[in-house]
């Protein structure tokens, strides 16, 4: 089969032999597979991350001088079953699925690792326990979004968010524009986004989010409504405190140990906002703490692949909470590919072109100018090559 | 009035006019005042702590050319009030108070400022608003506890913490005790706590540590209970996935996409412990990332106040909680006194010496020293100069 290959940053379209299914595996024929940031950093700077993934436990992700099929991102058509299978799609259903697969003892990331080729191919391999079938009315290239738009749906679930909570979402790229589609699909009244660049910043709107800021024209603090931003700074809480407990203990007929209770109990202070940091890049922790009030909820999407400096007395200070979050759930992942097969969330957007195998690398040379694509998919049928 | 006033970090003995209790302000003879971790902190660097709560708009942190009293965790006998005061408690009265004061529009933090002198001295002013009567029953070294005891309720109430969850408890300093009491108090089940002191494990167990660990000679990650490790690496997590997926869509009745559910809605995947740091030196962020397994709720109690590098991608892949809290609400501080006062925690352990205002110095040096002293109280009638 075609496929078109990593090693050393460089791409190369080799033909490879046919994958085998094994044991509870499905071979599918890929329609279209994903470009992610995460392949974009990989693809440089991958014996970095190999490194830190080996420190938590998994030895396998793709090194440099490795020959890797990358893509993660995918959907395919059933071709053909290993054993063990239960076979619950007849050949040509489409599908999705999670990018991991067994390997013997070890489970592997598809597509980022040489032990497990991914979808820039025009087969792949998957796991018949964690694929599902794509609805008859969802579009292939909006199936495609499943993965990267589960990140967003994950980080929206795990932020604990509530309708009435401000969200502030700083950076629009695809998995910052992911989180802003999942807010309002949950009902999220007031989404705040911050991306320093027009085009994304146009996706932000196109996806939903209510106030679009341009961080080099205003600072972001001064555009999330007041109820999320009573406390900016440590004083005017104390203050707050002072006087409240007063006011609280000259209301006659209640005893005063009662009414000592402030803080979130009596409602009296407001909730900081959620903010969902969506960049990745070093020194975007220790802005937001500068920036954002009092018990703001910090959710952290992007993935900081190098060594980050924070002050943790500012962060103390204001009672901030770092959510670090990753991936998704399988639940997740379902919901999302239904979020989008019942309209309720439009992904449309992000789709900004789409390239044959041949087309990868200038696909990959194209995403870095945030000006003119979002997410582009390899279309292995597909002869364009260039985006 | 006799004070012990601070000067580029050298202590003195002096004579200071009486303080004059201003609107809504009451007197108070001192009885105890505590020494905290920030007393410490604070007379070495505070110049760098000043320009960082500069940051978060309080203009009025102690610095280092200036004469400061300090003092912030104190019980005093009420001697007169001020003008506006409801005067709730007859001349004698013993009181706890929040150590912040208002200063014309400001508010100022009592003991660590120079515009709101402290309570190493013979008498502090507090606000009647913040106030309250220490029972009966309460022994007054204990009551001078309530302060630094309160940082350890608010720590364990923002943790979220369950009964059925397991704590760790990392430093076992003062703070770290006051965690560990309130942990007990509350019910929590099996409280790990880890010090490199002997003396400060000794103190773990007095307060009612379940494990105490001696970090030099045993991994902390080895000494937690199974059901709060199920996931120390990554692959672990995806591993448990695929094969829990196979096995729930095995079983017959259920649609497949019910079963996809698995994470905490589900029961399957057992839940990180809830760490509390209590070193607040630089580079704990990053070990207790490296070390603590997946879903790992790391509370930050102690307050680093220098800049501190983490990897964020160790944290991302964990799914790591970083959550700083700092200080307490006022009910929080009302409820220690009680907890106190009514036998629900016994303080004792931490008291290990008193001095009078002569022995400011010498207690401060004494602190150093881990083996020999965790809380020290000034104690103005005290003619004691070493602890």
């Amino acid at each position: 089969m075609k496929a078109t290959v990593c090693r050393r940053g460089e791409f190369e379209v080799v033909d490879l032999p046919m994958p085998e299914p094994g044991r509870r595996q499905v071979l599918l024929k890929v329609l279209r597979a994903g470009i992610c940031g995460s392949d974009l950093h990989a693809r440089i700077h991958c014996d970095e991350v190999a490194a830190l993934t080996g420190e938590v436990g998994y030895d396998h992700f793709m090194r440099s001088d490795e020959r890797v099929v990358m893509g993660h991102e995918f959907v395919g058509e059933v071709v053909s079953y290993g054993p063990g299978c239960r076979r619950r799609w007849k050949a040509g259903t489409r599908v999705v699925s999670l990018p991991i697969r067994r390997d013997g003892d070890e489970v592997q990331m598809t597509g980022l690792s040489a032990r497990a080729a991914g979808a820039f191919a025009e087969y792949v391999l998957v796991e018949e326990d964690v694929t599902m079938p794509v609805p008859d009315r969802l579009d292939t290239d909006l199936a495609a979004l499943t993965e990267p738009l589960s990140v967003g749906r994950h980080a929206v679930a795990r932020s604990g968010i509530g309708r009435g909570d401000v969200a502030v979402v700083v950076g629009c790229g695809p998995i910052g524009l992911a989180v802003i589609l999942m807010l309002k699909a949950q009902g999220v009244k007031t989404v705040v986004a911050s991306d320093l660049s027009p085009a994304r910043r146009a996706l932000a709107g196109s996806c939903g989010a209510d106030v679009v800021v341009d961080p080099a024209r205003s600072e972001l603090a001064d555009r999330i409504p007041e109820r999320a931003m009573h406390f900016r700074r440590g004083p005017e809480l104390l203050d707050f405190a002072l006087d409240a407990m007063h006011k609280l203990r000259t209301v006659p007929g209640l005893p005063w140990w009662r009414l000592m209770g402030l803080g979130e109990r009596l409602g009296q202070v407001p909730k900081g906002p959620v903010v969902f940091e969506c960049v990745g890049l070093p020194g975007m922790l220790d802005r937001l703490g500068a920036e954002m009030p009092y018990r703001s909820r910090i959710v952290v999407v992007g993935v900081c692949m190098e060594p980050d400096t924070v002050r943790p007395a500012l962060l103390s200070n204001k009672e901030i909470d770092l959510r670090f979050v990753f991936a998704y759930d399988p639940d997740e992942f379902r919901d999302t590919l239904h979020l989008m097969a019942d309209g309720r969330i439009d992904a449309r957007p992000l789709l900004t072109g789409t390239v044959g195998l041949d087309g990868v690398d200038a696909a990959f040379a194209a995403l870095g100018d945030p000006e003119t694509h979002a997410k582009i998919l390899i279309d292995p049928a597909s002869e364009a090559v260039t985006p």
